[in-house]
């Protein structure tokens, strides 16, 4: 019977068949010792030499790594180590012997890897990686399903860009000139939220930034909740409930796999509500405290500006600043509207800022969420629209959901890899999707 | 206490706030019978003049469609109808009076709706629509998970076709020249087997062809899993398994959606494995006994071609004949090589045909699904791909699938909103998706 080796433990004394490759093979006279592999896991047989026929035993011996075999065998538990299994084999199929494989135990540099991401994926790190980015995946969207949103997949091609056409992509799209690749899905959730109270985006999105940080990527995933009737408290609280249910329940989950890549999951488990709240101001004042200037970078290198200057936005050294006081995401809201997006709603009580709000992760791994209360008065969007310099007429249908019927609502949007890049401690971003997009990179 | 419609029955005879629109509103006398929608339903309410101030009886006569409220009110059960509530109105808060609406009860064109899309989608069809398209989705990811299916996120942008580059839109890539946007994530998904087992790739997709049918939009949603050691046999089981639980799932969950939109259920259930299973030479004979000829367009006109000729790939009548005799998806497999995808593996028992299967949805929806199992055998591979003419070195690292511990394996590719159109029985795809791309459409 054909098993799967995370499942291997229902096996005990039962003669199972593995379907995989080999990882890794000793020998130790009349005994070897392979490791399979499946994909769900790695197992050890055990291969004794007068327990198997001649040619099995011969055949063994020719296995590379990565060959692909179907093996036979019965299932026992380790003799000392706990929850651990081994495979007695009893027979072999070879399916395919592997030509000499090009990623071994050795350090390689990160560009031959990325080179060879389509065979790097089979290394137990990057296969940990893949586990936890499914399981997080899940969850967002259980938790989206269990709490009434539906799902709203956004389109990826559009006639216009909410910020301005900079940083898109475009194609020649028939006889309707370009069309331009998503950079969010947002005003069309609007649109979603409008009709159905509650939805959600979850789609890559695109931006065709010439940035080579470890923290950028040309295409990534995004998740948009979009809510009507909720206003930037209840935006707040709705992101304490989802990151705290997504972060645990990939603990209980996936511990095995962020064990491996040596996640302190200590951290992880104090990632539940309430969540800190820091407004702009406070958070100014912080960085005030700590002495931690604004770096402008000038004719002759860098200038550095004491104290650090209201209505700038945070770089990285000001997010590592805010966050180190705290063991949970940072929840920094109302900030200097003239920086923001035309489409936030100001705070009523000071039009100065607006009523967004951004997450930034613990431990210094920097902005995950960005949300805000939407602007619902369409004279206020008008004049924003204007002040903008952004094209009215392309902005007309998303107007209509002014006219017709205008709600409070907010929505955030979460970026998928930065949140695997978190959870799994990633020192970069291009581990966290299978084949990451980089203004260097399109192969394999 | 701020409940949503969907949950009313959980408040009978309990006070409560509803926050949404006016979907409607009749009056008789000192009775006024306004009804509301919150995106989760829709509630009648019951306004009686002597029962609230004179202001609020004034307001209610000011409102228009699509005017967004707050109304306080207790929930009771209606006189008459069973599993059907009301709300005895006590307090309106009008948050905004739309302007006149432009979707009245009367007939549009569909012209004029899809340039109101935004709207459009607060209609009641349109709503159950997203709703089982949001079930569907949901099953979808839940059955994946459930199975040991790891998600693996094929790229968009690649520097490749599958198929050649005549479909596929592009867009400059920074110096790296052109990317594509992918039509299939296949590929990737099988360096993604060859990693983790079992994968699935569930995103957008393109195709930039001018086809104005009602089967077509040029971007959509596909969901493509690829399996390790699985066979062609294999695949069509999945198939089975997978299609069975979603079409009931849904009819469990989505059940008064789908009485809403006219779908006759007991087509649907009967959607449980297992599927019939045609080869293509059995197709085949299908239509020659039905007498369904082949139509070759020619410069006169079209010629009709009798008996159908061995090779030729199907068109809808074809498809049409070949299910009218089953109430199930219809599974042709083993057709002629020469007309498929490089990538598939011959049938060893007769290389005329291909390892390939086609699933036709019944009722005359056409194909919904296409798998295969796939060549594993690199020399063959390498053959197919001189035979296709396609760039070989754009496809080494595909090929090294083959190198390094090759395995039978097999998946298939299912279009989300072909399934979403069958199971809602829409007679155009366009309402399949929030906001479909068709080659003279991208607005709004």
């Amino acid at each position: 019977m054909w098993v799967y080796i995370d499942k291997i433990a229902d096996f005990v004394d039962k003669e199972v068949i593995i379907k995989g490759w080999l990882y890794n093979i000793r020998s130790s006279g009349k005994l070897m010792f392979p490791e399979f592999r499946d994909g769900t896991g790695v197992i050890q047989g055990v291969v004794a030499k007068n327990g198997v026929s001649e040619k099995i035993w011969e055949d063994f011996g020719k296995l590379t790594q990565e060959s692909s075999l179907i093996v036979k065998g019965t299932v026992s538990k380790h003799p000392k180590k706990e929850g651990v299994y081994e495979l007695q084999v009893s027979d072999l199929e070879i399916v395919a012997i592997a030509e000499p494989y090009p990623i071994t135990p050795k350090e390689h540099g990160v560009d031959f890897l990325a080179d060879k991401r389509h065979l790097w994926l089979r290394s137990p790190r990057q296969m940990a990686i893949m586990r936890v980015r499914n399981e997080i995946l899940q969850s967002i969207r259980d938790f989206m399903y269990e709490n009434g949103f539906t799902l709203f997949d956004a389109p990826i091609f559009t006639p216009n860009a909410c910020e301005g056409t900079s940083t898109l992509f475009s194609t020649d799209y028939f006889d309707l000139g370009k069309a331009y690749l998503s950079q969010s899905g947002q005003l069309y959730a609007e649109s979603g939220a409008m009709a159905l109270g509650k939805v959600y985006t979850l789609g890559p999105t695109f931006r065709a930034e010439n940035s080579m940080t470890r923290r950028h990527i040309t295409e990534f995933w995004m998740m948009e909740p979009e809510m009507a009737y909720f206003d930037i408290d209840d935006d707040m609280n709705l992101i304490e409930d989802f990151l705290s249910y997504v972060v645990q329940r990939v603990i209980k989950n996936k511990r095995q796999e962020l064990e491996f890549l040596g996640r302190d999951l200590t951290k992880l488990e104090k990632v539940v509500k309430p969540f800190p709240r820091v407004t702009y101001d406070e958070a100014v004042e912080i960085l005030r405290k700590k002495d931690i200037p604004l770096i402008r970078k000038t004719a002759n290198g860098e200038e550095q500006i004491r104290p650090f200057p209201w209505g700038e936005d945070f770089g990285a050294p000001h997010e590592e600043a805010i966050v180190e006081d705290f063991d949970k995401p940072v929840m920094v809201h109302r900030w200097p509207s003239e920086a923001k997006a035309f489409y936030m709603k100001r705070d009523p009580d000071n039009p100065k800022v607006a009523l967004g709000v951004d997450v930034l992760a613990p431990e210094g791994f920097g902005e995950i969420i960005g949300g805000s209360q939407r602007e619902d008065n369409l004279d206020f969007l008008l004049e924003r629209i204007k002040e903008h310099n952004l094209p009215m007429e392309e902005f007309e249908w998303y107007l209509d959901l002014r006219r017709y019927g205008s709600v409070p609502h907010s929505g955030f949007g979460l970026g998928i890899e930065r949140l695997v890049s978190w959870i799994c401690n990633l020192e970069h971003i291009r581990e966290a999707i299978p084949f990451a997009r980089r203004p260097n990179r399109i192969r394999p």
